[in-house]
């Protein structure tokens, strides 16, 4: 483990960028989108997945110069392509698209083909928070969920992110992938050996597992609710409705055709769509009431959910967001621990360009 | 149990809503909207609750007589005030709002104050359908379920509908509460004093809990995910956004102050807003894509998905919206089972306004 200050993890991964071709503006924007996710705690999304993101632009998966174009549009929706570009740059595009309708109409409403994995979706979703808007950012992803009942790895973790504004209090920015836990708290027990609990994944006949590599044997992430018994049918539900949102809305490829990350994976044959698919919202508070009533209520609801009584063993109970938050300002201060592997993983990929400063 | 068929049930609860002073049009409407909860099999929510709407009424708490009105507005987007009408009558309208809005600019949102218990939320969503829109309906509802780490009941079990249209396949309609389990179905345990499965509830200490009558003696609901370490923070995540754009962005109560359905519980002090809260959705499929690309997809994605492998011991994998069809179709052949203390509840009902007829 070390620890980095975000300067100089930005100064690398803004390098890296520059390096497969991005222009100034983008690069500044990636690194931007990537970093946010290492601040505020969710280290499986941040530059541990820079290497990745450049072997997909290795494998021609990743077009660093792309004309992002919105190719349909009404007052209140667009339909974008982005041209294979990096999601971490046609996300915030197509999140400004849905904004910018907002403050014509009310909302604003933006379905995406052509992208590529766009970093955590709570940024996309925070974009509006500035705007007195309320923002929602969702993402279909690489097939490894199982539906109920199902033993195919059919959906991705497909992520929903909501952010709402309020006034003297913090916002509230829930960020959470439809499955039991993320692919990414299953690749941290991986790294230690450590068993997984009951609940998150099923093996290849559909029966509970604990072993944190099964889904490199034919097993599977479970939904949100792990069986049927305790609402597994409606994580399903909520990851079936991130994929048609975002892929069949926009002509993306859906379900178990959604392009992989792992470059060494190959495409999936007869795509339905065009590469990964995104979905936003923006939502201007006062096209229903003034912001002002609004964020007082909001401050009066996040001040009794929070003094709500705490059960034996939790001094409080915490709104969505709040641990990212708290994180975030510890990792500014204090810098950013990255693990060894993932460090040795970005000197080896920084050396590809002769990039150095880690 | 005693099996009535559809237009039995139908002549019955039109005659209560007469009684109680409903127009001709609003009685049909909230007799049509209560009973699809029966022929779809959601027997929680049909005319097992026509005795409690008929106590709300007793209470002053429902105006048979409303003036619906819509207060603020935006093209894409409209605050309604139900005044204190039937949620079964006042949801309908705000769903057609959001139709109408959606048919103009692309996509119509609404958010209702001052309604009540609105049935369904799949009822409303699906009037999007035959419009080739898709249909999203919530609603914040009394408060039973702890937040994630807490003790006190704070949210509702605040559901969520999503209606999507396919072309040949049926469509998508997902309907589900943001709980492990629905209240209902809690309901249907203590009626045949039968034990809860271990996740669905907690006691007033927070521990989990068998005891399906644990919500009379200071327990509650848990969110969908039942533990931290089973995602139960998403449920509480999403139970809390369907409170906030319910409730907040309409200036209805929310959370705890939301007010109960069971009349004779007294309302909270100091509530914040006006009635219980709604939010709709209505989503122009052509605002994205040419309508029959989009369902040439869909059908794709349900026939790929109810074909994906099942699990041993399962026939087949469903797709959202498919049990509560197929329970639509034997109960307008068959009839609607109801059980005994049901049924002769409905009978006391009737017998208040001298209706019979069951």
């Amino acid at each position: 483990m070390q620890v980095f200050s975000y300067e100089q993890l930005y100064r690398f991964t803004k390098s890296v960028f520059i390096a497969i071709g991005c222009n100034e503006a983008d690069a500044v924007l990636a690194t931007e989108v990537l970093l946010s996710a290492d601040l505020r705690g969710i280290d499986s999304h941040g530059v541990a997945r820079l290497s990745g993101y450049v072997r997909l632009w290795q494998a021609k998966r990743i077009n660093a110069k792309p004309n992002i174009a919105v190719i349909h549009e009404t007052p209140s929706t667009a339909v974008i392509d982005g041209d294979a570009g990096l999601g971490l740059v046609v996300a915030p595009f197509a999140m400004q698209v849905a904004i910018d309708k907002a403050k014509q109409v009310g909302t604003g409403w933006v379905s995406v083909q052509n992208s590529n994995h766009f970093g955590i979706a709570g940024y996309h979703a925070m974009m509006a928070l500035k705007e007195d808007m309320i923002g929602i950012s969702m993402t279909n992803a690489s097939a490894l969920v199982a539906p109920t009942f199902s033993i195919e790895k059919m959906l991705g973790t497909n992520p929903i992110a909501v952010a709402i504004p309020a006034g003297n209090q913090p916002p509230f920015v829930a960020d959470f992938a439809t499955t039991t836990a993320a692919n990414g708290k299953l690749e941290i027990l991986q790294r230690k050996n450590a068993e997984a609990p009951i609940g998150w994944v099923q093996d290849e006949n559909g029966n509970s597992s604990t072993d944190a590599n099964i889904l490199k044997k034919k097993g599977a992430l479970l939904p949100l609710g792990t069986d049927r018994e305790h609402g597994s049918h409606k994580g399903y539900a909520l990851g079936s409705i991130v994929d048609i949102f975002s892929a069949i809305l926009s002509g993306a490829s859906y379900g178990p055709w959604a392009p992989p990350f792992p470059a060494y994976i190959p495409m999936p044959e007869n795509m339905p769509g065009k590469g990964l698919g995104h979905f936003f919202g923006a939502m201007r508070i006062d096209a229903f009431r003034p912001a002002n009533d609004f964020k007082a209520h909001m401050d009066q609801w996040i001040e009794r959910f929070s003094n709500s009584t705490p059960a034996e063993g939790h001094d409080k109970v915490l709104i969505p967001g709040d641990p990212e938050r708290e994180m975030e300002l510890i990792r500014k201060k204090e810098g950013i621990p990255i693990i060894d592997s993932v460090v040795e993983d970005l000197k080896n990929t920084g050396a590809i360009f002769d990039i150095t400063g880690l």
